[in-house]
């Protein structure tokens, strides 16, 4: 159905070698002009997604509008002539990640905020998060006549709104999302009011910002509060939903109570290290994973390097402890550059280098330790010690920020298959062997929790956080995953 | 809510002295690349519609695809590209005109065909009229929890089909269609059928047309028959459904019979002159008006000329009947252009100077008897009769090839308000005087009846036309519009 | 070097089977926006050229500027964004037909007008005509250092004039132009002065107008005076300059005296019919012509239909003369369209649908009187036969507006080779059944030259036109050919 | 001249408070396509000018063709549709900042390489550097008949070869070049040849690199031969030209010899860290200017940070000297961001929060050392500083790893006129003051020759680099500024 593809495209192995989060969440109420904030904070959060942004405002004259874009905020949201089509003191936007094969023509009805007209006013809702039982709700829903606009699970919600029985917006949204299983963090607006919610388990962040004296915000970090100047307020709880209205915020929580399991992957890598989780900074987690990795697995080298950017506080914390100095041994290309033609005469790892490259008067017959934040499939690995050892470095050490990761995650995150997850097919030593570097060792789980501030480590029994990723133990039964024939782990005996 | 405008924006005033009929529809089944056939469909249709145009294709491989963009068929639908991503052996089609205001950032959404996943499968609509009913109806599925997409009066059909209980796509659409008021004709798919209906009254026109041995389609004229090459089989009656499937074309009536009412501005000016409606040329119906129009309104003069190209039959009829020579006193730029930058010295009449210009050596000292469709606010009459005068014409008779439209129109015409109609608030003596003509007379009702081929003239109890827009004698009660306070005729005593 | 075209595209022939004109210019000084004068005079002149066009305008502040798009006007030159980078009160405009080939990526600097920077400062010019020396002189500029910015034979005139050794503009202008051999009419601009000069034959048209009290404008043709409202002044005559500043005109004339052979085929095609060419109506010429053509080739038959729209005047007047009824047989899609994908199933004379269609209701069984203005490769005529006779017209006679198109054209307007002129390979019985019409005629020589006028025909020795298309007597001999191999005709014994 | 601009931009200061490199270069010759190598190294060398880029090549074929963007590599030369367009192999290819101003309508005209066609076949150059009697020539030019097509000092060069008398094109070059004064590395090409060219001082690198067995590259910096896996063969010397044809260079010394003055802002800013300049890592002297500054300025603090990324180096080696911990207390938003709209709240330093955000957690009662390359207007530095505060550092002590810039460049550098360089109107004291800081201290002029290898520091009777933006002592008088009135620094008595 579609034209053939280019044949030869350098692509950026990056794009397919790192787990992806989905989406960023913001909004704003009580400020002169709501498009303006939320651009910024999206900008912000652009880590968080990349391939589409969406904004929706209310003004009293205009009624609410909308832009949903494919692209970078930066390229959609800056122009005047776009923002003054999304007038209005109330809003909220939405980055997002998606898969490259829903790119056709269609896919921007997949795009957030999504909108809902009911009979007492319209609705917008943004969603950061994954609904597990998504395709049960979407059938069951269609059976009773609703329309789908786009093939995101997150119209469920709005579809679950639609039909609920109570009154006013607030009390739909908790309607439907008590029928919702996952993780979500949403924000949500209507005519006056802007809303926040978090999933009991509170997987995903958001925070409440303070904007003057007038303005709220809702974010998924704190990231997006500096760079609009906003106050950091405090974090929503697991469970809460709040409704701010004239300078107002009402809070809730609609949900059976549950344990707390925030996911520790935004600490590893998701989340921007000068944002704010649970009071930490995750600059200082990452750090301090450089630290324990140094302690757990220390080696004899003569410069740490980290794969920029995601290694590197990591890095700069293990050359602190280790005493080993630290070095740019790998530069990364500014300009990024995600597909190239390639040259005819066969380029080695020519993906790779659209980002990277070896500072090669500084590696050269070093023993390099090599410090990076994940192996997902273990591709992009491969290609940067084949740099490195063509660049002349004497031996690479391979030291992981993070457990190795083994299970997918089904709360919002892009991950691939468990038979394309390196560490789920091969033991540490065969990745070593796989991937030809000198040694190789991953954080532990129990290193990990005390980089993260929880000094005894792990509770088997009750985890602090969602890690599903490295132990296989899902706090929230993946349904639709499960019925599409997902194998859980066997629990221990 | 939308940047300042342009200060001195020439626009062509064409373009708001017309009534515009609102769409056109075209379908096709059974055919090796539907979107090809439709595209070229479209591109016929035109006239009615020009403002976006949308197209919905299936496959078994790609599924339901679907490409709706703002502007003409030739620009949007004629790229491989674009072409590549509709494949499949069936489709539907749809052209529309939409008003200046609507086409802000989201409108896109308000373009047709209209798609819906039900669950037994999905199914798009496109439909040509309007439901005179639709408020209230939207209204009512919101309350019970639909969540509309756009803000088309076209949309309840889907939502109305996705709520009924019957188990198959075609006993749905019958369902939902008994529910909806006014005129319409749809074409409707699903993954394997072509739908077509016409409302009880057939107020819109829609034709069912064959492409060699297997296929079929459906298309508002007969013009967009010939420029694929189909054959013509027969006009789709009032209130029929017809399902085609595999070559075969099953019929069915599923409303309560009515008395046709056939919209008579069709043959007065939306239907292109090359199409033949209920077995009438055009082209013929026009230039016997113009003949009509002779005998109705002589007058002694050197000259016919038509206001291009609307008028052109009827003045070659006129012509004809009088024996006064017929000849091009304005010439119409073939590359039209609806708004340019105003020069600051003020240029009389600059917006139709875009469009048409005086074919001044012809004019110059001569009687001229102008020829045009109709008038509706008048602005545009004014400006031609100026032109003429600037020109040297020594005397300028305006003769209408209709009657004065007096009544908006709510069956898919876009009408300006009755306070904007000129034959509304004046009698033909003010309008004269207005439009500063040496004589203005248009054709009886009684005679466009003639013309179309009514030789008795209106049968006044039962007539066979909908001329609501002329007589005010509305054959479906606009209830929307009552609703809105808008005030029907009162009934004669 | 390009991608490969897609395989099946409907391409309309009317692209190929007119000859074509290659430029229109526009000019104006004296008023508060020249861009928006030169717009709209560029849009009445669009159909000499449609497929680039330009303008460049003069500001104290703001200097040279231009703009230069692919395109039609309306679609490039009519954004306020646009012409606000165009300011000043003095400028120059072209339209262009470019051949399909030379759009690649780098020919928009082949789109006038072109611009030089002198030592006494800048000018700019635009061009309608050919330099039929132009290959000799850019060799021999070329040698001297001169370097070319694009294939056009125009820019010859520019390094001309930057190379004379006059000290100021207009005498250099001279210098430049007594170098040229062809045809052309130009309009030039400095920073103050608007300049028009026609070759001393006069080939080509140039107009004089009055806008206002203070304002002047040159045109290719008066209807783009009428569209801004500028009085006709009078024509540029062959062999004149004119350079207008400060409200003042000054002619001289720079060359050699020469009697003047205008273009007969603007009367016939390439001009608008609401043009006025020395001192007559192009619409009553051509009518003229119809009349002309009833007297020479009369025949029996029901109905005059013209080839919409370049053969309606011709037809009127056959009609009139004849007093056969003039009728529209053929219907032109106002939406036009170039290319489409062409559906699978092979549908006959596609590229001829997306202009035309037959009004079958109107052709059936009648015997058609077909009037067009020329008959070039005779493609398109062919497929409008066979689309009557599919229609089910009983016979078709074809009446040809001008004489056998036999010889190219080297002055300014696109014409195949001598091999793919029909009339150049085929006598008139010949092309007749070639072309399976019943009966075709031509009108003759002299009987287009007393349709333009001169009653007692075409006086052999000294022609009053350039007729070389027909005739073979190229009043200027096409040096550049004529090095390529082009033959000549044997002047008669 | 142009449209009002918005009225509340947020501008990110980095564009206007960094010295800006012109342009990098990039050639290549005797591959099987040359333009894939050529996006691929222009990529790599993006950081030398992101405003706008082009290519040219050669094919036997199609000739000579070119595409000139305004933007990024990534986002023009990537698409295979672009790609396709540029055959061959063999091409150059140009990457180049332009002031903002100049990016109207016509600015393309700018973008290198420019083309000129000879009598003796067509060549196309880029260039790296600045002309300094560029007036002066183009004077000269003009008055002999030659016509600019941009407004770039560069295009002298192909004019001036275009006036040569030698009969091939690489003697043409060097004709050209002998009249040119200033700074340059030019990349040109003929039919069959890549030729590069320095200056006899050598200001702007250039490197020659090898490609598999037959192919040649010259780039203006190793970082892009990296991106291709071509291998480093040999700096192109101060004077040098290398004509490369069938796998042969040649070189010869057209100049008269003067001695090395290259960049040392290349060593301290321009340059990538992972190049190779003179034989040393860029990356490694930036690293030892920060410990010659450790030694020269150390001040008593609890963290060393960067402003990333072009202080990451020198702080790194600060740091390891000092022996204060390294921390990353300034976090770069990776999605960087131009403009965006300014929300009425006035947001303090939000230009430079599109770019660059504390890391507050980090920075909360610690006292910085802030490490940057330069100070040039001293407003990012102010509101970086600010930031710092705002988020609660304890003292802010600033450190600078070039000496402070005091004069203009005039060798290819963007700078800013004297009297905004803050350093050429304030004593170091006062810009402390300024800018609010703690402590305030560059590095010394023999501190950056230390670092840069010359272990003597500067010889002050004749120095190793160009340091004029430190020094005011220009290597090469710059005639047109002289002309202009720029006042050359007093020779010391």
């Amino acid at each position: 159905m579609h034209p053939t593809p280019p044949t030869a495209l350098a692509t950026n192995p990056f794009d397919d070698d790192k787990l992806k989060e989905e989406c960023g969440v913001f909004g704003v109420v009580g400020v002169a002009d709501a498009a303006s904030f939320i651009a910024l904070g999206l900008h912000a959060l652009q880590h968080r997604g990349q391939e589409a942004g969406g904004i929706v405002t209310y003004d009293v004259d205009a009624g609410f509008q909308s832009a949903r874009r494919f692209g970078y905020v930066r390229d959609n949201f800056t122009s005047q002539k776009v923002m003054e089509t999304l007038p209005g003191p109330l809003g909220i936007g939405h980055v997002r990640y998606s898969t490259a094969g829903s790119k056709g023509n269609t896919a921007i009805r997949d795009v957030q905020p999504f909108f809902g007209e009911f009979s007492m006013g319209g609705a917008a809702i943004a969603h950061n998060g994954n609904i597990t039982n998504a395709v049960a709700l979407r059938r069951e829903l269609i059976e009773r006549g609703s329309i789908f606009q786009s093939s995101s699970d997150s119209e469920c919600i709005i579809h679950l709104m639609a039909r609920s029985l109570q009154r006013n917006i607030p009390e739909r949204m908790k309607d439907a999302l008590r029928r919702v299983e996952g993780a979500f963090s949403v924000v949500a607006m209507t005519r006056t009011k802007l809303i926040g919610v978090r999933d009991p388990m509170g997987v995903r962040p958001l925070v409440l910002g303070k904007i003057g004296d007038t303005g709220y915000c809702l974010s998924s970090e704190t990231c997006a509060l500096d760079i609009i100047g906003a106050d950091f307020v405090r974090e929503i709880e697991p469970g809460e939903m709040v409704v701010i209205q004239d300078g107002r915020v009402d809070s809730s929580k609609p949900f059976e109570p549950k344990k707390s399991r925030f996911c520790i992957f935004e600490h590893v890598y998701f989340s921007r290290p000068d944002s704010i989780l649970e009071g930490r900074s995750v600059y200082e987690t990452r750090r301090q994973i450089g630290v324990e990795l140094a302690k757990e697995a220390p080696v004899d080298a003569d410069m740490v390097c980290p794969v920029p950017d995601s290694g590197t506080p990591a890095a700069i914390g293990f050359a602190h402890e280790s005493g080993i100095p630290y070095g740019m041994g790998i530069i990364r290309n500014q300009y990024m550059g995600r597909t190239f033609i390639e040259p005819s005469e066969q380029i080695r790892n020519m993906g790779v280098r659209l980002k990277l490259n070896v500072n090669r008067a500084l590696i050269r017959d070093k023993r390099i330790i090599l410090v990076d934040d994940s192996v997902v499939r273990g591709t992009t690995s491969q290609k940067i010690k084949d740099m490195l050892i063509d660049a002349g470095a004497a031996e690479v050490h391979f030291r992981i920020a993070s457990p190795p990761t083994m299970w997918p995650c089904f709360y919002g995150v892009d991950t691939p298959d468990r038979d394309k997850l390196l560490a789920a097919n091969m033991s540490v030593e065969q990745m070593r062997a796989h991937l030809g570097v000198d040694s190789l060792q991953f954080i532990s789980l129990d290193g990990l929790y005390r980089a993260a501030g929880v000094s005894e480590g792990r509770d088997a029994v009750s985890p602090r956080y969602c890690d599903a990723c490295f132990s296989g133990e899902y706090p929230v039964i993946p349904t639709d995953m499960v019925d599409k024939g997902f194998k859980l782990k066997e629990p221990a005996q």
